[in-house]
């Protein structure tokens, strides 16, 4: 059936995919250097090589480019950001207005998102009990390329502060299209292993055991 | 700020790591084998790395090993697999009568994954217009817990043919987890590189063009 024999994947390579997982950040401060056509394409080829329910990919991708439609998402985002202070305790409110969450002002490379759940690729499968599968796969695939962007030193900041309706009218996409996130890519001003928001002090990881019960 | 030296990521590594994405498959045929326990909790511990909505965390790994419960699964397996059977197109129900679309009556470790809508943790933040967040962060963890699982050669199933509602009462966990997924992880009877879903003529993958938009 397959004509590769399957890979081997050593000790060494284990070690370096936990060090990607560690290093991969959201990324929201980039420097302007533009990010190649022709990379921008082969990270979106890996992004397609996720899981999806049934086989059915879909993902669809919106490449960003008008200054028009940018700045209609970037205007949209700072109205839902001035939402979202109000709605913080007014301990917490400073500290969220001192955060910066979204890279759209520098970020070279912009794409947003759409799950199609009105697909007929895949047949259903999967997908009866659960619709929600389609937007999972998706979200699977913007993993995929994050992690294949960083181990290229690419970084991917995920705007999720914006209205989906929105988005969907700036960007013109076909109404069954579910927007799932706006993606901001390009090269990083800085790599850190630390999570952004715990070096702002505005939120910690917990240990693995506390997620985990038994049945 | 951080204490590590960022890793480079080499071309090899780089290599290495879309085989993976390539390799990475949904299995539905296991060996019995079982599955240590030190490996599973070494494998959640690196799933909880996943990227998360303001750093919520709000996955909920769910380790079923009670054989009632299992049992109970399985027979909502059953029950939906046999729905879904009815609701295919008179060409493809026999197809669809052939697929073997779950590994639950032989993977040595199952775990069901949840997601936490209503956590505290992260305080809110990126979710306010977007609270799918949540559980498109829970489904990048078991994407992350899938790529680290067959790194090391252990493959895993997502079973979504079950109905959530059912799926919660019979595990008994609190009424504000979203049910996102019922994994079973154990060694694959075979590593292939073509999707099962394509092999067995269910359906076949599109040129990642097809799925590109430009605005």
């Amino acid at each position: 059936m397959d004509e590769n024999p399957s890979p081997d994947f050593s000790l060494d390579f284990r070690e370096q995919l936990i060090a990607l997982f560690r290093w991969r950040r959201d990324v929201r401060r980039f420097r302007r250097d533009p990010l190649a056509d022709t990379t921008r394409n082969r990270l979106l080829a890996t992004a397609c090589l996720a899981p999806s329910v049934g086989l059915s990919e879909p993902w669809r991708f919106v490449i960003v480019s008008e200054p028009s439609r940018r700045e209609a998402v970037r205007a949209c985002f700072e109205r839902c950001n001035a939402d979202a202070l109000t709605s913080q305790t007014e301990n917490r409110a400073s500290l969220y207005a001192r955060l910066k969450l979204a890279g759209l002002d520098d970020a070279p490379c912009q794409i947003a998102v759409f799950a199609d759940s009105s697909t007929s690729q895949g047949h259903g499968l999967g997908r009866q009990t659960m619709p929600e599968t389609i937007a999972y796969s998706a979200a699977m695939a913007i993993h995929t390329l994050w992690l294949a962007a960083r181990a290229e030193g690419i970084g991917l900041g995920w705007v999720s502060i914006l209205e989906p309706a929105t988005v969907s009218s700036i960007l013109d996409v076909p109404s069954n299209w579910t927007f799932v996130a706006y993606l901001c890519l390009g090269y990083p001003l800085a790599e850190t292993e630390m999570p952004t928001l715990m070096h702002d002090g505005w939120e910690t990881r917990r240990i693995p055991e506390a997620f985990v019960l038994h049945r």
